[in-house]
């Protein structure tokens, strides 16, 4: 089972967005035990569309195509797709019920460019897109596939669930791929390599090993391949577990599950609650607290004290403590994140002051240094970090250090983990 | 002037890796004037590299090929490239004092496997690469040129910034293309595309536009390709300034800028400051605000109160108001914001309420309704939005629909724009 992947847009080729629906078809794909043999981005022009398609059609079994299904100009998918499997664009009335129901619930009226999108080519399998107007398309031709999906990331994430990956499921059981990922915290990837070394000398040859950084979070994906899941699972299992032991302090979780939620089950196991009080991540950890659904049970809230009055004013930072310490400094967080715990009525806070760049830094405190503080029932602990110069990935990874911080003092004082 | 990318490696294939070397070559190339008429990716395997290459020899004039060039056995560009072009690898001595350099600078001995990094193709052009072992190679060919250069990112763009494109300004001074991209906010493509059909309509055929949505934002892409720059820019200036009669209220900035970079600037000009007092969006306003480098000059901070108790004891907000309303109404989102300004000291607020999902809708208030308010001196204005059903893009179209509503209300009231 070969497929190849067609990303349609000028977009793509005057470079103005970065292809990432390929790659997360790609590894979907890949994921099914289907390889991709070739990844093509073209223009919206009929020609190229057109060429693209016979070209992948002499190679791939599945095709699949994203880009170019919207209702404006230059979204041309469907008229090309028409010509190339002769046939003729028809109205569906359920598309259109769909259509019509999306405008309806949101309260607007239909436009006539979003009633075109209700023309579906005669003869094609049309695929129900709940998360936006123009349905995705699939035509068998000869024993092969072709799939086209809007271009629009989690429209097409949904047509692949519901549709592709099913399909591919049923009809190709053959061989298959098992992924594990290990999620760490708080170590790079060169010392992550190193501490792990004697274990990866050990690895069975089946099982590949791949480092993915990220700021502040390096995973590690194990992958086998072969025809026993239950095998190769346990097989997978048991390397994981010796993996374990080498790096326990900072493995936090598997399959790019995130910190947060995380964390968000270890207070829900607790029935403790967690606040924020956040100097240069500017609301970024509570963010990443409250993306988890039902967060509202555990998280009360936060302070964003940006300015140093708003850390006097509310969070009771004594000024002379401000000015004597400076406001990155070990005694204003750990006075931040006491007082955040009683001003929102938390038995968690976390607290963080840092210098985020690019300016404010100097030679004692450079841009990238950042003080943090957790305070809860009979603890209050803080650690001094030194990131880089970059002020987005500095934000980051604060406030991955933070909920990792946050993390091991739960796991020592609730037993949680 | 046509051209073509062929990135090379495994990686791509299993979607382990995006594709971000393809978008910052076809964007430099773009701005050079060039076409890139398709970006292909293959696999590290002799015959779809050899196959790339001479499809997109018959289709373009330059061909740049990245990955492959590296020292261990799954790189095999090198190989292919010889059998391509009929030659074979010798020593280069420039190449490998290069190499010897680069190790000694590391401190580090030399392998064997760095050694082989010296062999070259045979009557190619080696191009220099300080950053790394692996040089770039151009091959000419019956007019046309052929560049392999690594796939480490900053490698390549140090081989495209000293090689291609300067060797594209010398042979190939003619054709350039300019864009402009209008940022819109407030308003779905559909209704933006039939607000603007008679500018459409009006529109040069040398002008090309193209629709680019993103949860809570489309922007508008203005394209131009032609030989006289200033006659050009004249053009799509022309063209701008008619299509922002049709858009006054939804447009609000140019070139892929940021929303929140937009309001920074309005709030340096006018000395005023802001701070949020957020529910639903968990901190992500105040995240996008301080984002952006100097925001500490005009930020004061936030209280994001996610638990009720929080929006009665800091921001004053009257458990009766609650209790009659609901947290998602005009009332508490007033009192929020016109408590926040007084809380944090600042002139003006932003504050949100709303229901995020999965969970927490109701027949009257479904999953994604909002309600944001705007307060300043002498100002206080809401608006109740309704977003869809996913979590994560309720909170980010939330988010740009507060930042959409405090412009209009700064430019109103301030005349800041």
């Amino acid at each position: 089972m070969t497929s190849e992947i067609i990303t349609i847009g000028d977009e793509l080729l005057i470079g103005q967005v970065i292809n990432t629906n390929a790659s997360w078809m790609a590894k979907a794909l890949n994921e099914s035990g289907v390889d991709v043999r070739q990844i093509t981005s073209v223009s919206d022009t009929g020609d190229e569309i057109t060429r693209a398609l016979r070209e992948a059609e002499e190679r791939a079994d599945l095709i699949l195509i994203t880009g170019g299904l919207g209702p404006t100009n230059d979204d041309i998918t469907k008229d090309v797709l028409c010509k190339y499997f002769h046939t003729e664009l028809v109205n569906d009335n359920k598309v259109l019920n769909n259509i019509q129901g999306f405008f309806q619930r949101k309260g607007l009226a239909l436009t006539e460019l979003n009633r075109k999108q209700a023309l579906v080519p005669k003869g094609s399998t049309v695929i129900d897109n709940p998360l936006g107007t123009a349905p995705g398309l699939a035509f068998h031709k000869n024993g092969k596939l072709f799939v086209a999906m809007p271009g629009v990331p989690y429209e097409m994430k949904h047509i692949m669930q519901s549709f592709v990956l099913p399909w591919l499921q049923n009809n190709y059981p053959g061989s298959i791929i098992i992924h594990k990922t290990i999620m760490t915290q708080g170590i790079g990837e060169s010392f992550l390599a190193a501490k792990i070394a004697p274990w990866v000398d050990g690895l069975p040859r089946e099982i590949k090993l791949a480092y993915l950084p990220s700021p502040g979070i390096v995973r590690l994906r194990l992958s086998i391949k072969g025809k026993d899941r239950d095998i190769m699972k346990r097989l997978l299992d048991r390397e994981v577990e010796k993996l374990m032991k080498y790096i326990p302090e900072y493995f936090w979780g598997f399959d790019d599950e995130k910190l947060e939620a995380v964390l968000g089950k270890m207070f829900k196991k607790t029935g403790k609650s967690i606040c924020t009080a956040e100097s240069c991540t500017g609301g970024y950890v509570a963010h990443r607290i409250t993306g988890v659904p039902g967060s509202s049970s555990y998280f009360k809230g936060s302070v964003i004290a940006y300015d140093n009055h708003v850390k006097e004013n509310l969070l009771k930072v004594p000024p002379d403590l401000i000015e004597k310490y400076g406001a990155v400094s070990r005694e204003v967080v750990e006075k931040m994140a006491e007082e955040a715990c009683k001003l929102l009525d938390s038995d968690y806070a976390i607290s963080i002051s840092g210098i985020a760049g690019p300016d404010g830094g100097s030679a004692e405190k450079p841009v990238g240094t950042v003080w943090i503080a957790i305070a809860g029932p009979d603890v209050l602990e803080s650690k001094k970090f030194l990131f880089g110069d970059e002020r987005d990935r500095n934000i980051v990874r604060a406030g991955n250090a933070a909920l990792g911080f946050l993390r091991s003092v739960l796991i020592q004082k609730e037993g949680a983990g």
